[in-house]
């Protein structure tokens, strides 16, 4: 994960490679499962060969623990996937 | 839908905002599924509120009339969404 500043405020960025726009269709509706669950929602970039997630906390402009703990479940989401 | 220009190549490029983060997401695999059906992608960017579409035709950095096409579905989808 890397820290990347929009408009000030810190989030956690990462691209997930995908074989196919299908598999980066399934990765993303994964973390939007997620996300509704836990009633914390990421961005998400969809595009031919990849997923891109940012997560921050939009109350605090910043990071929380929520993020940490969202993002570590994206990267096994991710793979299980790739499994 | 704008004319955006990404490393100098023209995407047509649209906004559709959604009640909540499972609209975003379900207007996404609506355009997904379309996208896979002719095997010509978007990328799709969904956060809170609403869904970014952007088309063009990879070969040749540019629009072809198949973006066109892509776009006027999604208004399509999107309607039907909204309705």
């Amino acid at each position: 994960w890397q820290l990347q500043h929009v408009d000030e405020s810190p989030r956690l960025v990462k691209k997930y490679q995908c074989q196919q726009f299908a598999d980066a269709m399934l990765l993303a509706n994964q973390i939007g499962n997620i996300a509704e669950l836990e009633k914390h929602h990421p961005r998400l970039v969809i595009q031919w060969g990849w997923v891109q997630v940012s997560w921050w906390t939009y109350r605090q402009q910043g990071l929380t623990e929520m993020d940490f703990i969202m993002a570590a479940r994206c990267d096994e989401l991710a793979e299980r996937s790739a499994g």
